[in-house]
């Protein structure tokens, strides 16, 4: 049974009118699906409101206490409620979770030797049983980027890293296809031009790109999650433009990630 | 089969230790459970934070477009994903939803001849095929007192009005037992004296408790409630002090409204 599980991110997120036109589509897709969404700009304007300071290490966010306060109302809440509302105004009957509903997705607090990031879940285990039986009951899936450590610490997880996990997890019940959608139309071979997407990748022709510095820097960690994907059972692995999420599917648009 | 729905006031929310005391009780409490909770304090100190008035009119909230943000942060982000991992911590498997997932609860916007109660929403359908689903898989749902309008409108709904109408709407498939736990050790004869517990109120006592005055005014909604449950099939309903959880269920403690 084929299973497609939509990653998007926070530009769609902070953008009204993108976001709805997103979710018509996600709520048009044949079959199963679960969509993962990360944070958007929310979070750090309700920080900023409420004053709580932001620390950054490296580019990335700490999440001490009162941040995770804050990511736990604006992913769990604001975002994740009104994805699901409007979902169903699309006649698609979505269910919002995090990976404490039902034991969803259990991590562990992130250990590191130099860096404290604070309450940052690592990914231990995906509940596919209650996965499946959901799905089964064709209750499309909406995960906010909030696992649990099965201890009652709710912890802040990279939304990527949790899509790449449920699509591992659930592979061995379905035929996932992965899509990673963002604002770009797929993996470039000219940054500054969106007609330059790279139809197709392999492990091969990736080793090559790098080799010859022909890959933009912040592709290469999604690149590097899309191979282990592949490795670990998943189908199909799709980079490309969120507004186009059905092109991407039929493999029309975007870039496919193949072994 | 049995089925017991508990809702819990915003007292208890607000004391963390109170809280996790209940919520181990819950965890206990054996068989299929929904808990229904309120929403405390928090809701208002954010609102303060980021500087929204509360408008207030007649003792109610005025749920304007940014009071509804704030309430969806809190009460299906902060509150409900913390209680849902607490639970996984006591072993209870449970799953946090609002109406909106799964189309749960269906609502539309309050209309009111003089007053604009804002984003608030009365009730109209419980989706009781998808929470018989859930509670079959053996997993209790937590209910934040958000609701939906089936048109990507979020809405606030009092939660003892969520209990009573998820009581209602199960009552077919199961036999339900209702609990109201609050602050109090059950409907009071002298609102000063905890021991002076009403052990048992049916429809003819309860016009004479009103006749004489001897109630007091806060219960008197409540009270209603519990019989208008009782008319449309629910099997029992108890009201009493959250921290006695297993003795409400068991009738050693608290007040059983019967018909």
């Amino acid at each position: 049974m084929q299973l497609s599980i939509v990653k998007i991110g926070g530009n769609i997120i902070d953008d009204e009118g993108r976001l709805a036109a997103f979710l018509e589509s996600f709520a048009a897709v044949p079959g199963k699906k679960i969509l993962v969404h990360g944070g958007g700009k929310l979070a750090t304007k309700v920080a900023e409101g409420l004053g709580v300071q932001q620390q950054m290490v490296d580019g990335r966010r700490i999440t001490d206490a009162e941040t995770l306060k804050i990511v736990t109302m604006v992913y769990a809440g604001t975002i994740n409620k009104n994805i699901v509302a409007q979902l169903q105004a699309f006649g698609c009957p979505a269910i919002g979770l995090t990976g404490a509903d039902g034991n969803a997705i259990l991590s562990h607090k992130r250990t590191h030797a130099s860096i404290d990031y604070g309450y940052v879940g690592d990914v231990d285990a995906v509940n596919t049983s209650l996965l499946t039986s959901l799905l089964m009951l064709d209750k499309p899936i909406v995960f906010a980027p909030i696992t649990h450590d099965g201890k009652g610490q709710l912890l802040n997880t990279n939304a990527d890293t949790i899509a790449q996990e449920l699509a591992r997890g659930l592979s061995a019940g379905f035929e996932v296809t992965l899509v990673y959608s963002f604002e770009k139309s797929g993996v470039l071979q000219d940054a500054s031009d969106e007609s330059s997407v790279i139809r197709s990748i392999n492990p091969a022709y990736y080793e090559e790109l790098k080799a010859s510095g022909a890959i933009f820097a912040g592709m290469i960690p999604k690149l590097d999650n899309a191979f282990a994907a592949l490795r670990s059972g998943v189908k199909k692995v799709i980079i490309g433009k969120a507004e186009e999420l059905s092109l991407l599917l039929t493999g029309v648009s975007g870039t496919t990630i193949t072994t």
